[in-house]
């Protein structure tokens, strides 16, 4: 090592040691004829002291070798502020190991950046405390994870990722093959086929955390390659795995945010969850809870309302505190945001704050009957908003609502941003309804149904449930899995009920199946969103905190300039416009779309 | 979980307690009335005994859960050989899970099966203990490496895999941009880039089991993705990185192989290598070395050899203990094996086991006086055979002399295969001559020369010396790494030996050299072939052994069918055949080389 100490280690105890250390000018200050530097390195900052001439020529960034002697500050001088306030370093010797040119990004948590502008110069960031701070808690995080994993004989085995392309499903990204041109093989969506595999050999535990390539419009927050803390368990039942997945979190947020993780979490269905708050997430660190009116106003004349009961849809409401003293603009801005979701407006009405009368364009419509008991319906008091939706399709006025209430408690300063609401989503529908009408599996077609359901999914599509599991975080899902049907049986009975044929299967699940013809034993798993995991546990806005060099918008990399042009040369040696020979086929491979499992 | 107890974890102390076992039928013996099964699990197997008749139904690999009375097995039936062989398990209820089908590969240790058969059912190969140990093992491998990275304050770090395509180099894997139509990524072939990035940062001690990419033409024993622990420290010497390596080396092997590695790990100079063994990798489990002739040859006339001498080559041999005993049909054998290696053939003369004479083709060119003194120059007895080579080029004619090193330890059985010799080869030359007479770096163009030809590599190229060092056990390169130029003088300097000009440095190179005019840290760092160190604490014979899923000869898999063709849709979709648009190009950032790390 080129230095004796860590800056940021040395304490007042150590005055009189004579070190050497290594590490960036964080800051400098001519005082006369003395000049101080702050020494930043991985460890922290510590003050050096130069009474020598040299030191004028450092500037920021530079990167700097010092030796000298450790000094209790003079009285009156600590910086409470500072692990190593108490002393200082007197300079003896100094070493410029390498110069900085004016910085383009200031190395300077207080300076805000764009984020093309701190991607671009992603080194520079990273010299920010901030930035740094949250990959080490990444790096912490997969150590807390792997503990308690190997601690259960969990075995981490890489899977491939230079894997098979699925004819359907989200698209993957492809990858020419040079030595068999014509043929590609694509970046794996998840490991998920390759973790039930695994569970057919008999290794009974198995985790990885894998990375995974989703090529799909850019949203908000979403990156090409993600990872994923990917785990699968045999012989277990829906409990082993959440009970597993519990401890995980709770060891994580434990060591990483403080924070007494209670369990076992809440659980709460699906049909609860939707009900309740409009979304299979549910953020519970707030209550808003939505009411269904639908029986309520039965009978209505206003046209909305009742179009959606008697197609025997849905009615609901939630309700914002205070939200009579929005301003009419205010309330034309929801119409605007409910638009913006796609929906068709936002109903309301408001509760006056001294008479409790219902006001605005909705009470106008509604019977007299139907608005005197309108508040105790809902839970409304004087003072309060209402807002409605109605749809045909229950889940979608669910949605709507859904969305209204976080909005509700966004403007109304509802969340408590120190709090962590923890709550697994249970008995999921194994089925929702085509556009075609028919039926596809909601999550994949290799889900068990839970065992209520298993012996008679087939009489109510509609209302059969899984096993299958989501665990929510302050309304993020940072993770999900399901237990996995490994009966031929009730697997032919699930693709019967999804139209597909079982030559169908053959061709689309092919060497799936055919390894499930030995033996496959019982099992389950769940994968655990790795970026967003990190990104909340560091408490940052973006994944991109919590990911080394990620990209923009697009999938582009401000650093690399990646992606490029490829030379005609790459071109040809690559393959990508051979045209492949025709294969015999393999028996049981051809075809095969693979069944996925991510959170991100 | 569905079962109470581990099959393998039941002893004679269990006796009286009933459990619930879940696994696979390893076999089945009827004996009358009472039906005898091996049930296996992942942590072993127990003898089962049913007396009811559906266990008459049970065949090999059904996966099945079992309730019964563990019981002391009657006095003389007891298995030694077996963990759990002092008990049986006396079944009173028989679950079956799932059946099996006729196996194509029976699981069983003992049978041997190609490797396509294997790879194509690798989940019922992977139920045999051999396999699925060496996958464990791995898993273990894994943790040892991070507990010391952690103990030293290592931060494991994902970096990229969706990045640029390098202009030059090996090919890199391509995938295309959907979003950016007409532009690639690649896939890297290793994080080298980025964690030479991640020390400009200031994170200081970087590491990560990171998947690799290369497009190279299959030879035994690679895969298009493959791994390596990456490491990267700053403000460190070469000393430090090697001590790192041997305490992770110590440690693997102390705790997988049993094997106590004495540290510190001998050193020794990579001409010294060359000289002595003829190799860089030096196998060290055996003597055997080269001994230099080009001195005591001087003035022969035997052509071969002194067409190499006076063209200031180099001539040299290596003894075949016993090798006299060999048949005419054997040292014609010789020669085969030389051609097939690219040699023109194998000079050898052989010592008469009683008379010591030489004799053979070679022995007729020389003259007596070289005949006399032949057996003491190269340490040869009577009864040994010598083999020569003569080249122009020193490193031709060593490294096929090193290659008859080993075929000669091989045919005479000297390898202890239980001996493992570590060494590290250090001092390895920084540039090598080009066909054009120029000079190329042997390594790549960021390493660092050592202090001896920091400030003067320029005066003698062809003898100048890097701070690059390999790891090297039992003649494997296991790992390999080097100290990086962190200083802008020096690496011109290095780019104008190399005859790069500023431009093209900036046009191949841009983003990583922008990056170095900020304070970078001088640093270091090695990446460890994973896979190849797997195989040998496996004591496997190819590195598709210790992985899950492993691809054969042009990259393809057995199991998946990958790689396939895509659909006219996917290639549409995927942008494979869209024009890119003109770039503006991003300053520093236009076509940029990687330099690589890997040891694969």
């Amino acid at each position: 090592m080129i230095r004796t100490h860590d800056a940021g280690s040395l304490r007042a105890s150590d005055a009189g040691t004579t070190v050497t250390l290594a590490g960036w000018v964080a800051r400098r200050r001519d005082h006369g004829g003395v000049i101080f530097v702050d020494l930043r390195d991985t460890s922290g900052v510590v003050q050096v002291v130069f009474r020598e001439e040299d030191a004028h020529a450092l500037r920021n960034e530079f990167c700097v070798k010092v030796t000298g002697e450790v000094t209790a500050r003079p009285a009156g001088n600590e910086n409470p502020d500072l692990a190593t306030g108490a002393v200082e370093v007197v300079a003896s010797e100094l070493v410029v190991l390498s110069e900085a040119a004016p910085l383009p990004l200031p190395v300077d948590d207080a300076v805000t950046a764009s984020d093309d502008l701190r991607l671009k110069y992603r080194y520079l960031d990273l010299r920010r405390s901030g930035p740094a701070s949250a990959l080490k808690l990444r790096s912490r995080a997969n150590q807390i994870a792997r503990e308690v994993l190997h601690a259960r004989d969990f075995v981490e085995i890489e899977t491939p990722t230079l894997t098979r392309s699925t004819p359907e499903g989200a698209r993957d990204f492809l990858v020419p093959v040079r030595l068999q041109p014509g043929t590609w093989y694509a970046l794996p969506q998840s490991p998920q086929l390759f973790k039930q595999l695994l569970m057919v050999s008999g290794l009974e535990r198995y985790y990885q955390i894998a990375r995974c390539y989703r090529d799909e419009d850019f949203r908000a927050d979403r990156q090409p390659e993600f990872t994923q803390l990917d785990i699968e368990m045999s012989f277990v039942t829906q409990d082993d795995v959440i009970e597993l997945g519990e401890q995980i979190v709770s060891k994580l947020w434990g060591e990483l945010a403080g924070v007494t993780v209670p369990t076992p979490i809440r659980r709460i269905t699906w049909h609860d969850a939707m009900n309740r708050y409009g979304s299979d997430k549910p953020d519970l660190r707030y209550g808003l809870e939505l009411t269904e009116l639908t029986d309520y106003l039965r009978g209505t004349e206003f046209r909305v309302f009742a179009g959606a009961i008697d197609a025997g849809g849905y009615v609901g409401a939630v309700v914002m505190p205070g939200g009579a003293s929005q301003t009419r603009k205010e309330l034309d801005g929801w119409q605007d945001w409910a638009k913006a979701r796609g929906a068709r407006g936002l109903a309301y009405v408001v509760l006056d704050e001294s008479t409790g009368e219902a006001r605005g364009p909705v009470a106008k419509n509604l019977s007299a009957a139907h608005l005197a008991g309108l508040g105790d319906a809902v839970g409304a008091k004087p003072g309060d908003a209402i807002f409605f939706a109605a749809a045909n399709h229950r889940r979608e006025a669910q949605e709507l609502l859904g969305a209204a209430r976080i909005e509700i408690a966004k403007r109304t300063n509802l969340i408590d941003e120190s709090a962590w609401a923890f709550c697994w989503v249970v008995d999921a529908p194994m089925f929702e309804r085509t556009d075609e009408g028919g039926w596809t599996a909601v999550h994949h077609p290799f889900t068990s149904p839970n065992a209520e359901w298993m012996d008679n999914f087939e009489d109510a599509p509609d209302r059969a449930l899984a096993y299958a599991y989501d665990i929510v975080c302050n309304g993020n899902e940072i993770g999900g899995g399901s237990v996995r049907i490994h009966r031929g049986s009730v697997q032919s009975r699930v693709f019967d009920l999804l139209g597909i044929s079982p030559e169908e299967a053959q061709d689309k699940f092919g060497f799936l199946l055919e390894a499930f013809k030995y033996g496959p034993p019982p099992h389950a798993g769940i994968a655990i969103g790795w970026d967003r995991t990190c990104m909340l546990l560091a408490g940052a806005d973006s994944i991109r905190e919590v990911i080394a060099f990620p990209k923009t918008r697009g999938g582009f990399d401000p650093l690399t300039g990646a992606p490029t042009p490829i030379t005609a040369q790459q071109r040809l040696e690559a393959g990508i416009d051979a045209k492949p020979k025709p294969t015999a086929g393999l028996p049981g491979t051809d075809g095969v779309a693979l069944p996925v499992e991510h959170s991100n």
